[in-house]
């Protein structure tokens, strides 16, 4: 929660000095810039249903940042929405009797950008990746220029699949939902639904269930129904619902399981605004980036999420073995930090690969259990608290007691997951460092400016600009308006921010357009 | 979050006409006001660890409003702090080679005021238990004044008990937190912690772990390390971790297992500001309250919360079976109402004490999981969206894949718990929906002012007085500050606030002091 301002605070803030120099002008060191790559989805650069090792698509430097298209592999449910006029999409989709250009798909089901390779990374290290923002892929269809389009399916690996009260207790349902994307996305409606029949592919085999990604829907085999959740408006939280290194222990990694490498974690905090650290167990770490969600409960349950497609702009950052900070060395799970909090990904196998044997991607869909992963995030949890925050193991105990929210991250991807919120707040200034904002943009070459009529202040780097009001929820950033990860507030009459904010928004800067 | 005011409209609102006049005047009709009774925390006044049948200490009106006194039974961890010198806590603990004020403690341990008969309840009724206020209980001795202490105990029923890193791995620790008790209480800190060692009751029994309540230890034979968790601040959450009516399917019950009658749900979101729904299974209903928590996690990991004493104002309302909301209708568990949400409580068994048989209340400890507890939840969370919110099973299994979060109450219950949060905003008015403030509270006899030069509304009723300013999330409450449940908003320059927000005010005011 954000400190409210007093109005007569405010009023004192046209007199500071500090933020009031108009005079001051800094020059942004361009040699310090990180570089900026575009990472188009296309044939070419994705890999269906495998996030392995592999050839990269790009190298980057640590410090580098990505724009990098990231496509649902559930776009074929709606062809006429979600892929017809999108070149990058059609290409990926692409399927006749003659050709198919993503031929290899499988042993999982996502679409995944990738993989990037990172300059010098090797075992040990661990590779953070820093979400600067998420954005809905516009429309490539005229047709419904100006709107995007998301799946929901109640699919055959659903929590309650078969265990449904009407029949036939064994249906999958898909429902379409139009969202909008001004930026500040608030929700998402659902248009219509329709139950799965079976679907034929242009190589003549039948699909009775959602047994293969990719595969087009003829709406004239279905029924669809526009009477579906009226009035309903779901809020929006776009995230990363597959994201991760390749793991060491085979070649080729099925995408649905998550594990310690991260991948298919379906947390919805994996959002702009959030890092995930990775532990980095191949060479170059090779991420990929796949399954956009628009919309997902904590559980995921009926099997996927509002599946959709997303832009985002991430930051690669490379920590080396040598220097990891105590809460990153042995990282052996996707960690997540946010502004507000620290989060731990436990699982039914917290390395599945490793721990069920040469069988192990076939056997972790007969062996899971919300059981198990709770016992594995609550022993990271207390490591992370032990080592992280210099706790006794009682300590980190209590503390898992009487403030840590364990939650059920999700029941079907194989390998569940359970994950636990530790609020940062707790910590105080260990956690939350209070900053100055002047002082952590200028440091780096940004330059400051008060709009006292307008009461806002204006941080100008790289040719970027981000305006922001005193406890505005939201701010405009090079002339659109965006949340931001938390309120700008005042203590003794200057304008402060966590560093967390302060690094977040500088890389955000840092991105030349 | 509430809805931002920009300063302009603050402004008009000086101007509006609506709020502007100070003439208006209205009676109270106080034969419409509910009695308002207090139930002081004495050995007369609570049972020790069975929440079943029994003889009322209180018989209320549908619609009274009680203020209760809750005693935490961990109150002998700490004699000094949490006992000396306050007449009540004095009285329940008493016990010496002579006399035993609560002779009768178990098969749970709880300390439960009540119970509570609420006159012509019976058996398929819904019985609401509306929070209205929660305070951190004053401390009774002169040494402590002013201060109030809560325990957290790393207990033997603990996840990790046994599964520690360290030796013993099998160790009980009591961890003592001292809160602030300002009304708006923002954090714990730890004072001091102990590890448990045997412990001989006033009858010469020695007690080697936590495995009776009410025993006093004796700091003589503990160490108390006073290094404990510094710098630490936990969020305060103020809730009762067991509350609930008496099951018909037992006389003498465990307050332990939480079930379809409620009792130890440990969800903190039980809190002031909250609605619990119990479906009533014997004539009276025979409503406890106890257990009453400062902090908690989803998941209570370690055996316990910050367990403290509380006094509260709780409204009970009968909502008769013949006149049910199709939300209330055919209840089988508790259920959860607030400003934002509907919380669905699933457990390992949704009713142990008909589902295990005769030896259910022992057989409930060796047989719990997360796994059962979520599929109740799942199945029960589907019948409310579906029945509650007239969506088809279809709609409903969408819904609660794509915005339901389903997380881990607790694990040291016996019956274990998984709960899912349904947000309301996402039905818009149906849920949330907006009524003026001034119509609202005039409705029932309210007189609403207006301080242009504070920028206030007053609302006075019944002799009490509520003070709040437009956008602000605490208000104050017969000169104390207090949060409030949402902030008020404007709407087309009219003060607004949700139909459950001018309900729940309404209740606080009617309470007569």
């Amino acid at each position: 929660m954000g400190k409210r301002m007093s109005w007569k605070v405010i009023m004192a803030l046209s007199a500071l000095t500090t933020l009031g120099s108009p005079l001051y002008v800094a020059n942004a060191n361009t040699k310090s810039l990180p570089k900026t790559h575009y990472l188009a989805a296309n044939a070419d650069n994705v890999r269906w249903g495998n996030i392995g090792k592999g050839d990269p698509v790009l190298t980057v430097n640590s410090g580098d940042i990505v724009t990098v298209e990231a496509i649902t592999h559930h776009s074929g449910d709606d062809y006429e929405r979600m892929i017809e006029g999108d070149a990058g999409v059609e290409d990926i989709f692409h399927w006749d009797s003659v050709e198919k250009n993503e031929d290899l798909r499988g042993p999982g089901v996502h679409i995944m950008t990738g993989p990037i390779a990172v300059d010098g990374a090797e075992p040990g290290d661990v590779l953070e990746v820093k979400i600067l923002d998420m954005k809905l892929r516009p429309n490539g269809n005229e047709k419904h220029e100006g709107k995007t389009y998301g799946v929901n399916a109640a699919a055959n690996w659903g929590y309650l699949y078969g265990d449904m009260a009407e029949e036939p207790k064994k249906r999958e349902v898909v429902t379409i939902y139009e969202m909008e994307s001004d930026g500040v996305t608030d929700y998402a409606t659902a248009l219509y639904s329709f139950r799965w029949t079976p679907q034929t592919d242009p190589d003549g085999k039948v699909h009775p269930t959602i047994d293969y990604p990719g595969v087009i829907v003829d709406h004239d085999t279905v029924e669809e129904n526009y009477s579906v959740l009226k009035g309903v408006k779901v809020p929006v939280r776009l995230h990363f619902g597959t994201m991760g290194v390749a793991p060491k222990e085979a070649d080729i990694v099925d995408s649905v399981p998550p594990s310690y490498f991260g991948g298919n974690v379906d947390d919805w905090r994996v959002t702009e605004g959030a890092s995930m650290y990775y532990p980095v167990s191949v060479p170059g770490a090779l991420l990929s980036v796949g399954d956009p969600h628009a919309g997902q409960g904590d559980s995921e349950i009926n099997g996927t999420a509002i599946e959709t497609s997303v832009t985002g702009d991430i930051q690669v950052i490379l920590h080396k073995k040598a220097d990891l900070d105590k809460k990153l060395s042995d990282l052996n799970y996707p960690l997540l930090e946010n502004e507000n909090e620290w989060v731990v990904h436990g699982f039914s196998y917290a390395n599945h690969l490793a721990e069920l044997g040469d069988n192990a991607q076939k056997d972790i869909y007969n062996n899971s259990s919300i059981d198990k992963a709770m016992k594995d995030a609550a022993h990271k949890t207390k490591d992370f608290l032990m080592k992280g925050m210099d706790l006794t193991e009682d300590e980190a105990y209590s503390l898992m007691s009487v403030s840590t929210d364990f939650g059920i991250t999700q029941v079907v991807d194989g390998n569940w997951g359970v994950h636990a919120v530790i609020g940062k707040g707790q910590f105080g200034e260990a956690e939350q460092q209070t900053v100055g904002l002047r002082s952590s943009f200028e440091s780096f070459g940004a330059k400051i400016g008060w709009n006292n009529a307008k009461q806002a202040i204006t941080i100008s780097y790289n040719g970027n600009k981000l305006v922001m009001k005193i406890g505005d929820a939201t701010a405009t950033y090079n002339g659109e308006k965006m949340k931001l990860i938390a309120p700008v507030l005042l203590l003794d009459e200057k304008a402060v921010v966590s560093d967390y904010f302060a690094s977040f928004y500088k890389s955000v800067l840092s991105k030349t357009n």
